[in-house]
């Protein structure tokens, strides 16, 4: 019986779980009639329970999946909703995600630079030569959120239609929108239950999460930075790097040309980490403003950029391509680009002219160094706690985050420190809400007599090529 | 952290499902607190979600259960509802368990046989020296319930609180009653979800279930018989054995004596299958009427009488016991215990002055041998299936059940048979029933020229002393 053949015969859900208990590989037709009945379910009509669900992930958690049976689970849950339909542009579609970081803002760089590129290169219909249809999520556990951020821009409109958003790639070839329930279903309703079920840190159901909601904008290239180190929500290099093959081999399976770089992600990415506070730092580099403490952030910019001008065709190497995506930040076309992004989405443009002005915490406190020496070491995750628990996250999903609290750092991994000077600012709309993360700012940062040897910023590229 | 201080802290479901999915042994607060949160959640406490003891199910599942874990949940189930109290008698309370066969019903005279030896031998309070109290279940798959078949007696009531039964035992040393929703509620919600999220078959979460309910009526010693073979529910002789050794730790580890037979299930015991046939057939016995198909249901009732007998004290060996077990019945003594149990639970006996006479099908049909040769073999589920669907079981739970439905079965395997003799008669209360189990009976009974050897009823014996 071919799969074309069985897809016609009724599949029950208590069989797909006894086959992936049982160890066996499941076929693409039972994949796909697992997902539908997840989908098409309704109160009254339970064609699979919540604890049959569970009891399935629970066996994936345990046996894994192979590569056919993870590229038909991604292709199941892509399309178990609607879809971005950018084909309908014929352009070149292309979109970056990252795993989540701390400060991590190359979001809100990417976007405009590509755009720039898309436009500077438009095809013969008068369309950008590339598009980036960009759907980013919320705050997560200790890392921020770039829809958390762009609202923070007043006006500006994060839930637009499908259509709407083709409306703004033709005009600046990228569009920066929320998740909606209509996006990949399967994937809320199977999230909300691993997260009860103890079956979230599957590399499996990672990746089939991560490239079902990539892969539903319909791209012909993806860049995946996946995030190694103490603020990486993998707790190994050799997970990161596991999580980044699975993904590579999803999305070439799926006919989208997909790199994953793994990147260091052990202090905060940048100058600030908050919300507005990083809309500012990215305005300030593509105003040519180039604080020190925003080197690390403008380089990975660069080098991610790089890459996707690359598999753009704009580059012929990512080397080059990362040259050219300088020179867009530094000729202006990246931020020309960014006010066009952000006034099509309704955002207040002119709060770009003097951002720092519009930086307004309410309460504000230097945490400075206990002695001099090296800033050697810290955990970069309970950083990002600290940031969250200034309010730029929430305790409860649904609650509003805060767009002025966040931290600025004053010094990077390895710089010599005199005893006293700054070594964060913390930044809050509630004074109360400083003690605790100061605390374990003062806890988590450590400083040492002797400096210590930096990881690389870039650890490891996976292409299509490096698999094995 | 001794495990009585951890008890006093708060445990979470979620850390307990992420232990056993993480292969590391539950401690024993671990899994009192899961079992505890089954039974006291209400649906405005979700304490845990079924989602939740499905995953936990899946995890059990996969990575199985040590001893110690085995026996802290088979103990957390036992208690998790009221239980029988037995202990209160002073005596030595004995039960057997079958995992569950075609046309087997042992209970209906091990219980008269045993209150016979207790009545005959009482203590110095006036007790039965021993008290059987049986809590049987229904119909489940291809085999009977006990329940089924004694609810054909008029008036006969299974629904005995725990305090009428031991009113019962005082009297009679043996009741024979039904599960109620007191009894083990953690199992009832644990087995409802098994049967829906593809997790029935696991030896532990068998075992567990098994040995809560025996366990829950306070015994002194449990005989197991643990069926193998085509009418087994365990697909392997291999997995039955590994089932009857975690049984028998089980009971051991809960210092209740504990010994498990592993007997043949290839074709139907005795002479009749169904449910009011089989009281019939055992009144038969009890009353000296020894019809020939009987002789294997008489074998091995004897010899697991015989164990009980030799667990109570009353003989030196199981041997010994087999003998006094038979004696039990050719004198009488089993069928005036009988007479007594079942008027003490209201039933009407003077059917059993001609039960022949109460056995009244709508419908009969004789199925007889296509070809002279032996009987050679049979898939026993099949013929199990086969008496269920005549009516003698149900295809939804809480479905009425037919009294008369059933086979009687006129060879054993081995047995030469002549064309055209009878076969099988099939029972019905309705005509058109009779038509899928005459063609599923023709098609799994075989007859072949040349005898083959047939397996011996008991093949092993699993003590505390067998378990490696």
């Amino acid at each position: 019986m071919t799969q074309d053949q069985q897809s016609t015969y009724a599949i029950h859900p208590i069989d797909v779980i006894l086959h992936k208990r049982d160890g066996l590989a499941l076929t693409d037709a039972e994949i796909r009639a697992f997902i539908r009945a997840i989908v098409d379910r309704t109160p009254r009509k339970q064609l699979v329970t919540d604890a049959q669900i569970a009891a399935f992930l629970m066996a994936v958690f345990l046996h894994g999946l192979d590569p056919r049976e993870l590229a038909t689970l991604t292709e199941a849950m892509r399309f178990s909703g609607e879809v971005a339909y950018t084909e309908a542009l014929n352009t070149f579609t292309i979109d970056k995600h990252s795993t989540g970081g701390v400060g991590d803002k190359t979001s809100l760089l990417i976007a405009p630079i590509l755009a720039a590129a898309g436009l500077a290169h438009p095809t013969r219909d008068g369309v950008p030569g590339i598009v980036v249809p960009m759907i980013s999520g919320r705050s997560l556990g200790h890392t921020g959120g770039t829809l958390d951020k762009l609202e923070t821009i007043p006006g500006f409109n994060t839930q637009l239609s499908f259509a709407e958003m083709r409306d703004v790639l033709r005009e600046c070839a990228a569009a920066l929108i929320g998740q909606t329930p209509a996006i990949v279903p399967a994937d809320r309703i199977l999230y909300a239950l691993r997260d009860h079920t103890g079956t979230v840190e599957s590399p499996f159901l990672i990746a089939a999460s991560i490239m079902s909601k990539k892969l539903a904008e319909g791209l012909n290239a993806l860049v995946l930075d996946v995030k190694v180190g103490s603020g990486a929500f993998m707790p190994t290099y050799e997970k990161s790097k596991f999580l980044a093959e699975l993904m590579v081999r999803t999305g070439e399976t799926s006919r989208t040309r997909t790199v994953a770089l793994l990147t260091t992600m052990d202090e905060p990415l940048g100058r600030f980490s908050g919300n507005w506070v990083e809309v500012w730092e990215c305005v300030d580099i593509m105003k040519q403003v180039r604080h020190p403490m925003s080197a690390d952030l403008i380089e990975l910019t660069n080098i991610l950029s790089g890459w996707m001008l690359h598999l753009a065709g704009q580059a012929d190497s990512p080397e080059e391509g990362a040259k050219l995506s300088d020179e867009i930040l530094r000729s202006g076309a990246a931020y020309k680009a960014w006010l066009k992004i952000i006034a099509a989405q309704g955002g207040d443009t002119t709060l770009f002219e003097d951002p720092a002005s519009h930086h307004k915490p309410t309460a504000t406190r230097i945490l400075t160094a206990s002695q001099s020496g090296y800033l050697t070491g810290m955990d970069c995750k309970q950083v990002g706690w600290a940031v969250q628990r200034l309010g730029a996250g929430r305790a409860i999903p649904g609650d509003p985050v805060s767009s002025h609290a966040g931290i600025e750092m004053h010094a990077k991994l390895g710089d010599k420190l005199e005893a006293n000077q700054p070594l964060v600012t913390l930044f809050s709309e509630d004074a109360s809400l400083l003690d605790e993360p100061e605390a374990m700012l003062r806890k988590t940062l450590q400083i040492t007599n002797a400096p210590i040897a930096k990881q690389p910023l870039i650890r490891e590229v996976i292409t299509a090529n490096s698999l094995t």
